[in-house]
């Protein structure tokens, strides 16, 4: 049996993810979603993953847990707080506190096991080089490196049976560039979530860096934003 | 403060990750010790690592829950046959069916994301090229590749302040030369664990191929080995 036109999709539940889903489906791959449970702060984008992967009509979507609060250190997973009402220009400063360490080696660490299983090739992640708020593990350089050292990686891509792709169709899209193509493969917005600081009830912020970069982007895109903001004082 | 000294090293319980980690502590490390529960049809290896971490007085030792039964496909997790009572030739000519997709690759991301939150620069794993049973993820191009693609992924590494160097210490050595300098370290071999395929009360089947190299290994280094083994019919 050929399984060369499987592909696993990382889905965290937000735009970017959303988008490179749809992308994947558009380009005729079966569809096999991961989804991680790693100690985020909060439930509601994992519940937006589920219903992403429910609409698009993937073939499975596995949510793994990891506890990598265990280790510690971010404001995704930990009580630092998530920095509010900062400048576009200030996120790109520097690499902000949300960062957790090593995620995407991770996470695609995760998806090319299951590559492996499935007798896949292609790997999608949703990253992105210019709105990528400052991290590491977002660049080309690093996606390169980590496709270079998957392929000495598995049994079978040393039997020369896999040849990983790690694709990354966003990596040079604005946000705004980003909606609009999502919107034209038929991505649901309001399915996604992006806030890192949401309502226990699921409304967003409306102040986070990742909720800022949505809006901006779905100004810019020229779009009206479909996302529940916290109504404020 | 200046944590150059602490290291993360990869624990399993066996010979090769037991002598790697008194080899660490030997170098003058702080030792932080990670182990995986990932679904191992047995948990008698993870015993072992708790006695060798306790034994070796490491500050730090976590073993992290990861489900890989979720994608299914190894003899160590599955329900697959281990095989029993190959010649070492036999072991040598393909890749074995206990092989764990993507299992060192997913390890050492893991590694690498408590090394960055430590202030760490260094990871140690037990991997071997020579008795390495035919692991694609224990050879020296293969972790060179990781290395540097590690140097891509972390936020302390592309701020200047980390420089990732995976330690693979044992990874030219014979069993029997492991187990020399194992116990010149102070390794109790008696606190490891190396059988597939155990006894529910933890005595080694003899016969799998960890079992059989690891006999093998003790036999050559002029040591007695002190596992013990199933009776056998």
């Amino acid at each position: 049996m050929n399984n060369k036109r499987k592909a696993v999709v990382l889905l965290s539940g937000g735009i970017d993810s959303a988008t490179t889903l749809y992308l994947a489906g558009k380009m005729g791959f079966d569809i096999y979603a991961l989804s991680f449970c790693y100690g985020q702060r909060h439930k509601i984008e994992l519940q937006a993953a589920g219903r992403i992967a429910s609409h698009c009509g993937v073939v499975q979507h596995i949510t793994l847990d990891i506890d990598l609060r265990l280790f510690g250190h971010s404001a995704l997973t930990d009580d630092i707080a998530v920095p509010k009402s900062r400048s576009i220009a200030d996120m790109d400063k520097d690499i902000p506190v949300t960062y957790v360490p090593a995620r995407n080696t991770i996470f695609l660490s995760l998806a090319l096991a299951w590559a492996e299983v499935l007798e896949s090739n292609d790997i999608f992640i949703g990253v992105n080089a210019l709105d990528y708020s400052g991290y590491p593990d977002c660049r080309p350089e690093y996606i390169a490196a980590y496709e270079r050292m998957a392929n000495l990686a598995t049994k079978a891509a040393v039997e020369g049976r896999q040849k990983i792709k790690i694709h990354t169709p966003l990596i040079d899209f604005t946000k705004a560039q980003i909606i609009s193509q999502g919107l034209k493969l038929g991505v649901d917005f309001r399915l996604t979530h992006s806030c890192y600081d949401p309502a226990q009830t699921g409304e967003a912020c409306g102040k986070c860096d990742s909720c800022l970069l949505r809006q901006k982007g779905f100004e810019e895109a020229g779009i009206p934003d479909p996302t529940v903001y916290k109504i404020q004082p």
